[in-house]
């Protein structure tokens, strides 16, 4: 059976009729491989006593360095779904989501964030294959100086401001 | 010059080493062609008078069907980049964005949807290459029978909801 998927034919770089940009053009049969930004979806998770669930990541980029549970959202499945998806793939945990904390946009690496705030369900929670460690962390105890990335600095200063709102637009990338 | 793209070689749906789903791999390089969720952005926007700027497509799917501006994001643009040239593309429109109204997921077609409320800034519009017809409706005299897609009747609907309201958290799909 032929795979469905890009095309196998050799591929250039140009502009289909009627459109304004250059895109990935089969010669064979004329099937445009569109590309086009990524979507992460990750949360910030708090366990009932206020401290938030981090992850010392065990893959690049970043091995080593921790991170909330995020991750690229698969075919199929809602936002929701997946910053779900990624905190039991990555931390074995289970969360209540209850706001959209924050959408963060990095066109450099064409990525756009949507971040939540979540619950913890229960208490259990462990390493994933994609995490070394799990840990809680109170407030005071964050690792600021070994997050993996920008955007982990920023879900959880904006988790901290945005405590105890509800129904508020979600925040963005901070203005330096 | 070798284009940059997807792989060349003969493409296999199987799951990657650490992974947990098929993906697209090529047998040649091992290149893994991931595929996701695809994002579009757009916009209900509102004239001074506060009639609602709609498009009649000229391309299918929905083709001669009504549609606020949207499509999808392109590489490095950030989501309201990417409204405020839909605008412009599809209705020679320049607009002035708001607030964030709403996010749509359509997992079926993998598709996640920005959806923001914007102002027309002054009085310009006219058909880009992808409408038929630009024009500015009243509420009652919005063409429900002929949309293009469901998310457009939502849009529209949670527009005149929220017409009064800042600093809410965006709306998602009806419940029905």
């Amino acid at each position: 059976m032929k795979p469905k998927g890009p095309p196998r034919g050799p591929i250039d770089r140009k502009i289909p009729p009627g459109d304004n940009r250059e895109r990935l053009v089969c010669n064979d049969c004329g099937f445009i491989h569109y590309e086009n930004p990524k979507l992460v979806v990750g949360a910030v998770i708090e366990a009932d006593d206020g401290r938030i669930l981090l992850c010392k990541r065990a893959i690049e980029p970043s091995h080593g360095l921790w991170t909330i549970p995020a991750g690229f959202m698969e075919l199929q499945e809602t936002p929701l779904d997946g910053a779900m998806r990624e905190a039991q793939e990555e931390a074995c945990a289970t969360i209540a989501i209850d706001a959209l904390l924050a959408i963060y946009s990095i066109p450099r690496i064409s990525q756009v964030q949507m971040i939540y705030r979540a619950k913890l369900v229960g208490t259990a929670f462990s390493a994933g294959t994609e995490s070394l460690e799990v840990k809680l962390f109170s407030w005071n105890d964050i690792p600021w100086e070994n997050l993996a990335f920008p955007s982990v600095h920023w879900a959880l200063l904006q988790f901290e401001q945005m405590k105890d709102k509800n129904d508020f637009a979600p925040l963005g990338n901070p203005v330096h």
